[in-house]
């Protein structure tokens, strides 16, 4: 990329258009911010400043915008760089491990625990079983190239998949493995997406800051009989991750 | 609603599950939250801890989950309370007054600025129009009851909807307008939804916290011809609405 984003040339010269000049400001950026790409410096708040005759306090409101929406990042002490683009999440019956593959990343999963344990009321609820049922508990950090992108806590009726509490499920598919060793797939898929602030010990877990925004999924898959296969809660980076949404009138 | 949260015998006399106990307590206070109803008060962390026998720190936790996750929040000094219900959003071709009123709630709008501008590359290539083509801006606060619950900027091509600038968009709806006044209805929208921490400003116009955490909309509506309507930007609170995505296998 022969763009120097220090060099005042890639920029524009002048703010000159009709909207307020802190508008244009965040276009410029946006523009800017899709040329160099992931990891490069943008601009100092003081050049802009400067360059644009604009208020330090305009460009850093700007620049905390492109912050808190997760398109560029702070490093203290070096500037502001241009954030990873997200990973953009369609479909609800897709895996993780699909949806990484997808993107031409490698999917990873990290196994924090893995038991059996009797469902309470509410997981029963969920589960469409009765209280006290034995449920396979699986708690996981999920990778892209290695880094921490998701937790995601599944449960299934242990009488459903027996065994499935030994199953070796470190950096492999859930689905999949539902698929080859016990010849079931989901055929229908609900969730309820959450924005949620995470806690200091959900960041410490993936590898981000206390308070962070993060979407908080609770999805229930089933087999095409409508059986509830999982319940699977997770929880994934607000600024590596996005939906896609399409509707059309029918 | 008869029962009172600070009464120990609405809640279980011990936790005796196989499940850590921190898991334990979340799905009592679950429960709790679901029984009592927005606005009621939680018991505190004190006479939970006493309780259950735990420690402050695990019973803590837990309360920090349920803030974190939008289900209750804090009011200093008095304690921890039920949070209302989110709103639940699941067509993108519906509008927000639709959505509101099917809630049973008054939908309603201020506007903070209506006008028209010269589109840049980057607002032009979303409208499929060229650079410098007018557009109309509306930047409103939506309300549910009352309450601010999203910031929404929208912007239309003028060429299509001549005056739009000057028609009354105060408590009503942008697309009931355009069927009404242009006979234009969308039939296909696109968005991408991430999860983004609130700046300052816009936490004001809320009346929320800087760095609570909100979703942020992009949505692009056509016609059915394909002609984009409307390309908005939206921010949603985080602790008043969730969104639904249903899928099946066709």
């Amino acid at each position: 990329m022969a763009v120097d984003p220090l060099q005042p040339e890639a920029l524009p010269a002048t703010l000159a258009g009709t909207r307020p000049k802190g508008e244009q400001l965040r276009a410029v950026l946006e523009q800017l911010i899709a040329l160099l790409g992931p990891g490069a410096l943008l601009p100092s708040e003081r050049m802009l400043a400067a360059r644009y005759e604009l208020a330090r306090m305009t460009v850093r409101k700007e620049l905390d915008r492109l912050v808190a929406e997760g398109a560029a990042y702070r490093v203290h002490g070096r500037g502001t760089f241009v954030a990873d683009q997200r990973i953009v999440y369609v479909n609800p019956l897709t895996s993780f491990t699909q949806e990484i593959r997808a993107k031409g990343m490698t999917p990873g999963a990290t196994v924090r625990s893995q038991a059996v344990l009797a469902a309470d009321d509410g997981l029963a609820a969920r589960l469409e079983r009765s209280p006290g049922t034995p449920v396979v508990r699986i708690e996981r950090v999920r990778t892209a190239n290695g880094e921490p992108i998701a937790l995601e806590w599944a449960h299934l009726p242990s009488d459903d998949f027996p065994g499935l509490e030994r199953m070796r499920l470190a950096d492999r598919s859930l689905l999949e493995l539902l698929r080859e060793r016990f010849g079931v797939a989901p055929a229908k898929a609900a969730q309820r997406v959450s924005a949620v602030a995470l806690t200091a010990e959900e960041a410490g877990l993936l590898g981000t800051g206390e308070g962070r925004p993060a979407f908080f999924f609770r999805r229930t898959t089933r087999r095409a009989s409508g059986r509830v296969i999982e319940y699977t809660r997770s929880l994934y980076r607000g600024d590596r991750y996005e939906i896609e949404m399409r509707q059309e009138t029918s």
